[in-house]
C-alpha cells in the first residue's frame, strides 16, 4: 500500500469544521491524511453539522482567531507548508485573512519556484444562487492572482470571470479570462451538466438527477502565453444529492496533483506548470483529476447504495406508522424527520472506503478527453 | 483490507484540537477513522500546536460551546452514538459538561444494555505532576460511576483511587478500589515502568529512557463481584519522548475493543462485560490492548527512526554554523530552535503508517500475561 502514498506533503487546510458528517475540513483532512499528507487544519466555522440539515448550531471563527493560530504556527516554526487548500469562508473578512496567510506563504516561495502551491476553492454559491455575502465576490477576485489552482463550479466561474457560460465556447472564454486577466495557471470548473457530445450545444444547467445524467469537469493548465489547454472528464451522475463532494474533490486533487507533478518532474517549476509541449490530456492536472474522479465515483456509488437502503427502511417505517398523528403539524414534523434521516444517509461514506481512495478503480472510465470547440463568432 | 475494519461504530470524541501535529482529537479522530469508525469531534481547546513546544497560541472552548454543539447534534438527530471517548478538559467546568453529555447518552442506554460505552481518559498529570486545575480531580472522581473504561496513567490512577502505587500489590489495590468503590467495569493503567519480573519489587517510576527500558500496561475487567481480572503487557520503551501517545492508545482501544467485544459476542451485555469464566488474558480488553500496542509500537519505531535522522541533520547544521552569534542570548535562541525542531521531529508519523494501524505486526511480542501477586500484608 505504501506505493499509493503521495510524496510527503505538508498541507495547511483552511475551511469549515463540523462535528458530525463530512464537509469542509472534516472531509478534506481525512481524504488528504489517508493519502499520506500531513494536514494542519484551521477552521473557519465550528458547527454541529452541515447546513443542509436545515438545523445546526455552533459558531463562526473570527478572522482574528485565524490570524492567532497562524501566528502560533509561525512562532513554533510549524509554518513550512507545501500546499494551502482554502475553502469556505463565512465572511469577506475571513476570506481576506486567508489571503493574507496565502500571500505570506507565497512571497517566501519567490526564490524557490514550486515550493508553495495554493489550491483555492472559491466557495460562493451554486446553480445561480449565491450563498455568501455579496462583498465576498470582489475579495475572491482580488485573491486570484496568488492562487495556483482554482476549483470553481460553473456558477462561481461566471461570478469570477464575468462571462456567462452557456456552451463550450463561452466556457473556454471564461477559462481564458481566468488565465490571462487573473493570472491563474490552473483552473478546473466542476459540476458542469452538459451533453456528452457538444460544441456549441447549450449546456444543461437544470438539476437533472436522472440515472442517465452526466457530470463534467473541464480543466486547463495555461501555456507560457496563458493560453488554455482544455481537457474534460465526464462521469455518470448519481441520483442522490451529496454534501461535501466539492471538498472531497479539492482535497483529493491536492494529494493527486502533487503526486502527478512529481511524476512529471515539474515540482521545481513555478506553479508546477508543464512545458508548452505537454498536451492537455497529458497534463498532471488531467492525470490527477482522472484518479480523483475514479475514487470519488466508487465512494459515492457505495454511499448511494446505502442511501437507497435507508430510503427503503424509512418508507417501511412510515407505512407501518399510518395511524400516527395527522394534521398539518404532524405532517410537517414527519417531513422534517424524513429530511434529517435522508440527509444523514447521504453523508459520504468516506471512512468505510479507504481502499478505493488509495487505489482508484475502473480508471479506464475516467479518461481525460480533448475539448474541441468551433468558435461561434456571433 | 475490508476485514481490518471494525464494526460500524459512531464515536463522539471530546478532546483538544491542534492545527499542527497529532495530540488529542487530531490524533484520535484519524486513528479511529482509519479503522472505519464514524467520528464526531467536539474540541475542548483549539490551539496552533501542542504545549510541549512551549510556544503555542489559540483558545480554550467554553463549556457553553460544547453544550451548544451537543444541542445542535440532538436537534438534527445526529446524537445516536455507540461510544463516547473523552480526553483533555482545560477546566473542571468543561469536565462537568462532558459528564452531563455522557450521563445523557448513558441514561438512554439503560433499556438497551451495551448500546452505549464511555471510554474516559482522565487527563490530569503524569510522573507525579498535576497539570490541570486541582478542582478537576474531584470532578473526575464524580464522573467515574458512569464510565465503562478508564485509562489513567499510574499517577492519575493514584489521584483517583487515593492508593499510592509502589508495587504490584498496591497496583492491584488501586484497581480493585476503582472497580468496587467507583463501579468502573474496565480499567487500564498505562505508562507503568516496572521490572520485567516482579511481585513486590518496587516499580521504577523515574524517567528511564535507556534502550533497555520497558513500558507496561496493566488492565482488568471486573467480575460480577467487581473483583479484578488482571493482565499485563510489557513492551520495549523507545528512547524518544512522544506526545499524543495516550490519545493514540485510547482511540485505537475504542476501535479494537468494539471489535473484540463483537468477536466475543458481548456487545449486548451491559458495559460489554465478559462472563466470570473468561480468564484475564482472554478478555476482549486484553485482546484489544494486544493489537493496539502492536500497532503503536510499529508506528513509534518508524517515528523514532525519523527522529534520529532529524537529530543527525540538526547536529550537522549546528556544526556547520560554528561562527554564528555567540553569547547567552544567541545560545538561548539556538536551544529554543533546537527544541522546536526536535519536538516537531517527534510528532507521531501516524498518517504515513496506515498499514500497521490496520494490520498490527509482530503480534506474538505483545501477548497479554497473567499478573500473579503474593499479597504483602505489611
Amino acid at each position: 500500500m505504501a506505493e499509493s502514498l503521495v510524496p510527503e506533503t505538508h498541507v495547511l487546510a483552511i475551511a469549515s469544521h463540523v462535528t458530525s458528517g463530512y464537509v469542509g475540513n472534516t472531509m478534506a483532512t481525512f481524504c488528504m491524511q489517508t493519502l499520506g499528507c500531513e494536514v494542519s487544519a484551521i477552521h473557519t466555522v465550528n458547527y454541529s453539522n452541515h447546513v443542509g440539515y436545515r438545523r445546526f448550531k455552533g459558531r463562526k471563527s473570527q478572522p482574528e482567531e485565524l490570524a492567532e493560530l497562524w501566528d502560533g504556527l509561525k512562532n513554533a516554526r510549524l509554518d513550512g507548508f507545501d500546499v494551502l487548500l482554502s475553502g469556505y469562508c463565512p465572511s469577506s473578512a475571513t476570506a481576506e485573512q486567508v489571503g493574507r496567510i496565502a500571500r505570506e506563504l507565497k512571497s517566501r516561495s519567490r526564490t524557490k519556484p514550486g515550493s508553495f502551491f495554493w489550491v483555492l476553492d472559491p466557495v460562493m454559491g451554486d446553480n445561480g444562487r449565491i450563498y455568501v455575502a455579496e462583498d465576498t465576490v470582489p475579495v475572491y477576485k482580488s485573491l486570484l492572482k496568488d492562487a495556483d489552482l482554482i476549483l470553481p463550479n460553473q456558477f462561481e466561474a461566471e461570478l469570477l470571470s464575468e462571462v456567462k457560460i452557456h456552451d463550450l465556447a463561452s466556457m473556454k472564454r471564461a477559462i481564458t479570462k481566468l488565465h490571462k486577466d487573473y493570472r491563474v495557471p490552473h483552473v478546473i470548473i466542476t459540476s458542469i451538466r452538459l451533453p456528452a457530445t457538444s460544441s456549441n450545444t447549450p449546456i444543461q444547467v437544470e438539476e437533472d438527477l436522472s440515472a442517465s445524467a452526466k457530470l463534467t469537469i473541464i480543466g486547463s493548465t495555461a501555456t507560457d502565453d496563458m493560453e488554455p489547454r482544455l481537457f474534460r472528464i465526464t462521469v455518470d451522475a448519481l441520483p442522490v444529492f451529496f454534501s461535501g463532494t466539492g471538498d472531497m474533490f479539492a482535497s483529493l486533487m491536492v494529494a493527486r496533483l502533487r503526486q502527478a507533478a512529481q511524476d512529471a518532474d515539474v515540482l521545481g517549476r513555478a506553479s508546477w506548470r508543464s512545458p508548452d509541449d505537454v498536451q492537455a490530456t497529458d497534463l498532471p492536472l488531467a492525470k490527477a483529476a482522472e484518479k480523483v474522479l475514479a475514487s470519488m465515483h466508487a465512494v459515492l456509488k457505495d454511499t448511494a447504495a446505502h442511501y437507497d437502503a435507508a430510503t427503503e427502511r424509512l418508507k417501511a417505517e412510515q407505512d407501518g406508522a399510518l395511524n400516527e398523528g395527522k394534521g398539518e403539524e404532524a405532517e410537517a414534523e414527519k417531513a422534517t424527520q424524513r429530511h434529517l434521516s435522508l440527509t444523514r444517509a447521504a453523508e459520504v461514506r468516506v471512512v468505510r472506503n479507504i481502499p478505493v481512495l488509495l487505489s482508484p478503480p475502473d480508471m479506464e472510465c475516467f479518461k481525460a478527453q480533448h475539448v474541441t470547440i468551433h468558435e461561434n463568432h456571433g
